[in-house]
């Protein structure tokens, strides 16, 4: 070796024990592909055990025997029986497709805990990008870094599409510049709209500056679109045909363009000036004689969604009409895209995932294993509007001070008002904010639900009234707490009920969202009224 | 008219009336449109005014001319204005399609309440079935009977599929007997699977033994499958091609069985013995060159389900994939039937539904509108359930009476810590909850989520601690009552953490829904630890 053969391998191995201790198994893969066999050999025999066992992990399988050959025998054979990768091939056939999240999570936590890297990314090649992006959430922080790092660059922007927002971002801005940018011309429009709408602005912008021409000219476009609207939703990669030409000839337009773009149940019709004029569905053309031309047998009744349309509008057209996809216009009627079912049922998945998390005051798009200051800030302001709420009830007790001196028992059962109070109304609040979700509860029948609920509630009421009451009695042996706590119990039920059914209206009409607010409000409604109305009457009774 | 005549229409008065007064319009509809124009206008004279306004109401839009032609005059054009159905035509076209489901809801009200059924059945038969499905469960119950009246019996079951089960077992048994047969016999074989089993067993069973045939023997098949599995959610009308033949045999074949069932995206590709070989996706189809025989172009990666899978599993497998249809084999790999993805979207709106209502004690598929009495029974075991919990947490208060005594302001701030702890484990166990929905929770990576969750109620338990400590000692000017209730948060807060993330994975190992448990044994936890730890420690200090 010269003198400048030598001083290359010492720079590549500062450099390649960097971007180790960096934790950048991408950069370390890609220098290690630029070199040559022998080079990598020499590298392996130059470093201690630990950093040649982490690099040897990120060598290409098929690259392994040529390098073996280039090294001396012994380190050979002990890279590879230290590497494991051969001696568990057997258990991970076993594995494979069938074994059950939890499993896969547990493996490759293990893989990554013994430096395994390469079993890590021979798991994670194995599964579907939706898999993988699960597992890597799964992961902590660290953990998912390096396991990201296993994750081919041409697989990558895949596996991104799958993630939700935060880990999304995360993740996206671990990748070198370039390797982003191969992902990212990998994707459909759409996915790409949504990569670029999870990564923080700069980011996205970058990542847009990088597509070209037509491709570019869509991305603008499509991104011009609010994210919840059908705009957000569309992808532009539909196949049009002309209303006046022969089956026998989109045949034969489609033989010769050979492969379809995934999810087409249907082609679109549009005019000279790409108006839409119908759907040309593939049961159809493959049903019909060849000799009828497309305005024959297009359908034109299927519904067409406007590009400003609301994707929870969207989602339910798509539902109610059994869709598999739609066409989506401008105020014109140019055709600018479709929407397919794939993205609807993630809308949904979606949707009814934010209304759970939002009732507990969460963020669906946030990161399960986000670090524990971001998740404390964000938490906290939840906390924090429930102490004012807290504090509220706390005052409207304070308030009986004097009585509750008298009578400590009135203590003991105090939540027990407040308790039954809560459950009845949440079981209302749900009930209503499900039915709003479905449009099937609005000012039109709120009365006749009003009235429902307040019998329901005036039953119950009744019934853990007299309950209650007897339980007070036993307890304290005084009938006339036993009195007091059930007439309580009976009014905060009612009004649980009444604020149950109101709360959520209005604020639907005040345009917030009825999960995220409506909980807090509806318990501090019957923790104040519970508590006022236990200590008021029980102050003016005992 | 002779007398035997007359005799016979004084009998379909009887009959017309007493099946008004049972609102059964149906019945009505079917007996006037067995009668002769001329009959129908002698009814009509001999009712007093508001029973022919009633019975007009149920006369076929497309006979009116010519029982009108009958008519006394006057009468004809009383009933025409009366009837308002001609007034309002062109506000009628207004609403349409466009007009909001709360918009409709109210409008079918107004109508009904005017007893304008025809109004009614105009704007139900102008819905797409999903829409008039969400307009009837919207309407309290003797509403909805009225205007299910006028749906016509061949669209009355594709209705029924969109309804809940509640619902829709009620309104299928307000239908005669043979107009419900009629019904299912337009259903597709797996929405008949779905009515079947939301009727009650017997009712189920007649409507089985009223099919036959091939029908009854796919039918049969296709109950003898749990509701929740595969084979509950398959369809058994599957196009099935040969894996030898050429396309252009294939086109052939489908030029000449003219349609596909909806929802086809693909044929499904067996051998002489129905043993599944792959599938040939229409846009293969369309692309390939003729002369390409099936075994060419066919797909054969696609997840084949079996039928024993969980409809859950199902789901996902549908989402990772992005599938449109799949094929659903038996253990010999013998085709069964396919699930169409449409049919997976309404199962994953169910699911998330099923976690909401499920967390407050709910059923997803009780009617929103069921009996007072029946919701009543229903709720009450939730409200009962929470009593047990909420005395629990009452005999703990009581342990400290004498320390209550002592100083009333215990009273009056302990719900604070209750609250504080239950809102910040509820934030932990919805995490849970939707982390073990999608597999991303479970004992591999449980620990690595517990320390963060420790983590974040450690940061959040120390700052609410500070500023309710701070906030308790300017209320009441006790350096103690500060400490002490800031140390019972900082404790509970913990304590949440451990409950929120412990309670949902030990119910889920016990196989018990976390949604419906996890909540009430969470707050018990939050109750009791809040409330000890702040009498407990106050008992020592004060």
């Amino acid at each position: 070796m010269t003198d400048h053969t030598t001083g290359s391998v010492h720079t590549e191995i500062e450099q390649i024990i960097a971007a180790l201790e960096h934790g950048k198994y991408k950069r370390v893969r890609k220098m290690l592909h630029q070199m040559h066999h022998a080079k990598i050999a020499g590298l392996l025999e130059v470093l201690d055990p630990e950093q040649r066992l982490a690099v040897w992990q990120q060598v290409d399988s098929g690259h392994e025997a040529r390098i073996l050959a280039h090294l001396n025998p012994a380190l050979g054979r002990h890279l590879v029986s230290e590497s494991g990768d051969h001696a568990s091939h057997q258990e991970e056939e076993a594995e494979s497709e069938e074994s059950s999240a939890a499993t896969q999570i547990r493996e490759v936590r293990g893989a990554l805990a013994q430096g395994k890297l390469k079993r890590v990314g021979k798991i994670l090649r194995d599964m579907h990008p939706a898999k993988a992006a699960g597992l890597l959430e799964s992961l902590p922080p660290k953990e998912r870094v390096a396991a990201w790092g296993m994750v081919e660059a041409d697989r990558a922007g895949k596996v991104l599409t799958y993630l939700h927002g935060e880990s999304c971002a995360a993740l996206a801005l671990e990748m070198d510049h370039e390797d982003l940018v191969i992902a990212a011309e990998r994707l459909d429009l759409d996915d790409l709209v949504d990569l670029i709408q999870a990564l923080p602005d700069e980011n996205g912008q970058q990542l847009m500056r990088a597509t070209y021409g037509r491709r570019r000219e869509k991305l603008e476009s499509m991104l011009s679109y609010p994210e919840d609207s059908a705009g957000g939703l569309m992808n532009a990669d539909q196949i049009v045909v002309r209303p006046d030409v022969r089956l026998a000839t989109v045949l034969g337009y489609l033989r010769l363009i050979k492969s379809l773009p995934v999810q087409t149940d249907m082609l679109m019709v549009v005019d000279r000036k790409g108006i839409y004029q119908g759907v040309l569905r593939l049961s159809a053309l493959v049903t019909a004689k060849p000799e009828f031309k497309v305005a024959e047998v297009m359908e034109t009744e299927l519904p067409v969604i406007a590009v400003t349309t609301s994707s929870d509008e969207v989602a339910r057209l798509f539902q109610d009409h059994d869709l598999l996809s739609a066409p989506v216009v401008d105020e014109n009627g140019l055709l600018l895209g479709r929407i397919t079912v794939d993205d609807v049922v993630d809308l949904i998945r979606e949707s009814s995932d934010r209304a759970m998390m939002h009732m507990a005051g969460l963020d669906e798009e946030a990161d399960m294993f986000a670090p524990v200051l971001t998740s404390s800030r964000r938490r906290a302001v939840w906390l924090g509007i429930n102490l004012v709420t807290a504090f509220l009830a706390a005052w409207v007790i304070g308030l009986f001070q004097t009585t509750l001196e008298r009578v400590v028992a009135l203590a003991v059962l105090m939540p027990i008002v407040a308790s039954m109070g809560g459950i009845a109304g949440s079981q209302t609040l749900t009930l209503v904010i499900r039915g709003m979700a479905l449009g099937q509860v609005g000012g039109s029948n709120a009365r006749a639900l009003l009235a429902k609920e307040i019998g329901i509630a005036l039953l119950n009421g009744l019934l853990w009234a007299v309950v209650v009451a007897l339980l007070a009695v036993a307890w304290f042996g005084d009938w006339q707490i036993g009195g007091v706590i059930g007439a309580a119990i009976l009014i905060n039920l009612l009004f649980a009920a009444l604020a149950g059914l109101v709360v959520p209206m209005v604020l639907d009409r005040m345009g917030i969202d009825p999960a995220l607010a409506g909980g807090v409000i509806l318990t501090t409604v019957t923790d104040v009224i519970g508590f006022f109305a236990f200590l008021g009457l029980a102050s003016i009774v005992l």
